[in-house]
């Protein structure tokens, strides 16, 4: 048995490298390429993501996870192996060549051509805030989507397919209940802010100048243990993060005269991210199992960083007097209460991306309660943005004024990307239970004030990092508070930290 | 067999879009990837390079070729097409495919591995200037490289097939022929301009502003026809250009307080490759003939660009002035006349990299004598710095002081690329061979002198560029020039330029 694992790690390994491989191909593509290269870059994509798909489910792994006895029921295989890390390594393994061998090759094709089309047409329809450009494709990105999760299978529901592609082992019934016990809670816990005094933020639109943005965020970057030993940050209309080798993970950001949300807090986000790839323990690094274990596990961390710490007073208290002086001519006459007040602002709505970290599940809860009801046909693509609507009304008490600024928002569905929407919730989540420990384990505020975020990072490096995906979302929340997922601990989060702000 | 034909261009299309990821994989690795990423950088290189080799070497491509009746003596196959491309199209992917399944997979992997040894070794024995270290390793890969060249095969001496991997088509008889009747006539020429008095290009050691030098020269790659939509130019260690798709090709630079040989010409010179590379015709762009159809030739386009437009006259009588206005500090008090005859002094020299172009190709012929007879075993590579030393002093007048200056100041052997060194001066006999019909056919010294560079890129890209691989360097020659290979236009080019200078 365990050498039918050795072998199942060696034929698995090229599958990293060629996803690697592609990462550097699309990070050149969003930095660096030059224009025209763009028709020739997608061939070489589609052929490198076919040769990894010819991977991933060569007969030989196959014939290996049948040796394992890996199936639906047992994923982690019949045997119980002397290293801890390998049942999870079956299990993904299992799990990824599943996944591709139900795809056939017409159906992958299929939704590769009309995503893209449905993209082209989501841009159009954005700019002209048009749904009706959107819908014809829309209507045929659905119905791929359905047949996807057909072929793949699930236990419950079809969504529970789709959701498995961002939140494996995370059923639908699960994030349902989460959701709906936290959408009352949220809602009346908005309506208290709304009542409350609201705070100023108006020094957040003053211009700060771009290059001292770029050092001052550089200078975060280093504090929080990111080293460009083994990663960059580049320009990119979209900020992300992306993992290129083992030693390369890379960042991008955009700078913008809106320091704050798109810029500072942006490069934290995604540093969030960077950290936890650049932190797998020698037992996973450069395998099957070198990354995120769910990306709202890989969320959590971007958002513990960026609102647990990077949102912090303790944090500010340390660097405002710093910030004040890379931007006196915006900064000298707030005080560092206001300042935190300013950067913690709640408010309602439209945009996902612009919410603060209150609203922002609510937006969340919206989609997946909408995507769900379009896959099990309850809502028809047509009656989509009038839904949306609606729902934003009942969630936020304000109505989208036209759809580019409602359904049209996102690039999600237009990508085919249905069941990703609630890691992002999950995310937030995750963070606030995560960090209610680690708060009990370590001196966060103490060490925020004096500047060292290093010990954040080893804590996080220590529970959740080295593990990569040897270890489940369930399995870790388990391991590191003693329950699984339990949305108390954010709403928990939440109220001491706007008690302060709002007097609520 | 048109539709054999329309088949093997289908099975061969994958393996320029492999060509294009290693290059862009490559690229990164020489420009922006973080240190510490090397590692898995080289494997996801080998991988992408092994996978390459099975589509270069796949059964169905081998079937085709034999279909075609494509052989050692008929590598263009036995049949006329009606798409003139075609019968090169065969032939040179019968020239990849024959190279590739005749080298076993334990060869290539030896020579990866002793070659990357060797450029360890060669790197630490040129810092302590002590050959021994190198030696060793030297004697490893000779040793590999003559059982690549008896895997191949060849005609007459194995060097045939190293040479063919640079500069296919051409044989070694060939070039010895054209370099023995060169290398008197340098030699004598060299000696004339000894003889005289020598000019002062003192100028250029002066301090030239770095960010100045960098728009001067991007200004140069404009008026060149070079377009960042279809490129880029970034900074590397080691100057270069690279193709990462058919509408993507890449060059590098690096800047220095020597602004005119690494910087200015340095740029002007990949561009010369960079143009060739873009301008490719529609019935070759994106396929396997979409490439420099020989070093030689390649280099040809570089050596135009740099030597016969960049060091001539003409072109400085529109630039200099402007040149003057970015760096009034170093050339107010330098007449056009200096200017010009500073950049083209002639002086032998020990390092062929800075090598003026009369004296270059001496250093070419010396390396291209010494590695045949390495490769002979005429020559053992413990008696290779004496020889070295000798032939220079023959050559040149003068001896290396040391190791470091001589043997060992260039990577190619280290890397096992011998039969390279020859495609330099090949390239600039080629072209001094084209730019004589050039400047019959339009009026470029008229055209440089208004800054019209477009006229010389329209002339090369309808001659050359145009038909990539499809034509080959002899075929090239013949129908530009009416004749093969001629030094003569070499010898006739230095005279022309060089009574001027120096009077001789």
């Amino acid at each position: 048995m365990q050498k039918s694992i050795e072998k199942l790690k060696e034929l698995t390994k090229d599958v990293v490298l060629l996803e690697h491989a592609i990462a550097t191909l699309s990070w050149d593509q969003e930095t660096y390429m030059p224009p025209k290269a763009i028709g020739e870059k997608g061939e070489q994509l589609a052929l490198l993501q076919g040769i990894l798909h010819n991977k991933i489910t060569s007969p030989d792994i196959g014939k290996l996870l049948d040796d394992l006895g890996a199936d639906d029921k047992n994923p982690a295989g019949k045997y119980e192996s002397k290293i801890s890390t390998d049942s999870a390594y079956i299990k993904e393994t299992y799990r990824q060549y599943k996944i591709q061998t139900r795809l056939s090759e017409k159906l992958v094709k299929e939704l590769a051509l009309e995503t893209s089309l449905s993209q082209a047409a989501w841009i159009k329809a954005r700019k002209k805030s048009d749904y009706s450009i959107f819908q014809p494709h829309l209507e045929k990105v659905l119905n791929l989507t359905k047949q996807k999760a057909e072929a793949i299978g699930y236990k419950d529901t079809p969504y529970d397919a789709l959701l498995d592609e961002f939140e494996p082992w995370t059923s639908t019934k699960e994030v349902a209940d989460i959701f709906q016990s936290t959408q009352p809670w949220l809602t009346e816990f908005i309506g208290k802010i709304r009542n409350s005094k609201q705070v100023d933020d108006s020094f957040i639109l003053k211009d700060f100048n771009i290059s001292k943005q770029e050092v001052f965020g550089r200078k975060v970057l280093q504090d929080m243990g990111y080293s460009y030993d083994r990663g960059r940050l580049d320009i990119s209309v979209h900020p992300f993060t992306t993992t290129l080798g083992r030693d390369d993970v890379r960042l991008t950001t955009r700078y913008q005269k809106d320091f704050f949300k798109t810029g500072l807090f942006g490069i934290i986000h995604e540093c969030g991210h960077g950290l936890y790839e650049l932190g797998f323990g020698d037992s996973v690094k450069g395998n099957l199992l070198a990354s995120g274990t769910s990306l709202g596990i890989h969320e959590s961390q971007s958002r513990t960083w960026e609102n647990v710490i990077g949102r912090s007073y303790s944090f500010w208290k340390y660097y405002y007097p710093e910030l004040q002086k890379y931007f006196p001519e915006n900064l000298t006459n707030i005080s560092l209460d206001d300042f935190y007040k300013g950067i913690n602002k709640v408010e309602p709505s439209l945009i996902r991306v612009e919410a603060d970290e209150v609203t922002y599940n609510l937006h969340i809860i919206l989609r997946f309660e909408l995507e769900q009801e379009l896959i099990s046909g309850a809502l028809s693509v047509k009656d989509l943005p009038e839904a949306w609507n609606s729902k934003t009304r009942d969630f936020f008490g304000i109505i989208p004024p036209n759809d580019a600024n409602g359904v049209l928002q996102d690039i999600h569905w237009p990508m085919g990307a249905f069941g990703y929407f609630p890691t992002y919730a999950l995310g937030n989540l995750y963070s606030a239970q995560f960090s209610s420990v680690m708060e009990k384990e370590i001196d966060v505020n103490g060490s925020l004030e004096k500047g060292s975020l290093i010990n954040v990072l080893d804590w996080l490096r220590d529970k959740i990092h080295i593990h990569g995906a040897s270890k489940t979302a369930s399995e870790l929340a388990l391991d590191i508070t003693g329950e699984k997922l339990n949305p108390e601990y954010f709403k928990k989060y939440l109220e001491n930290k706007y008690k302060q702000i709002y007097n609520v």
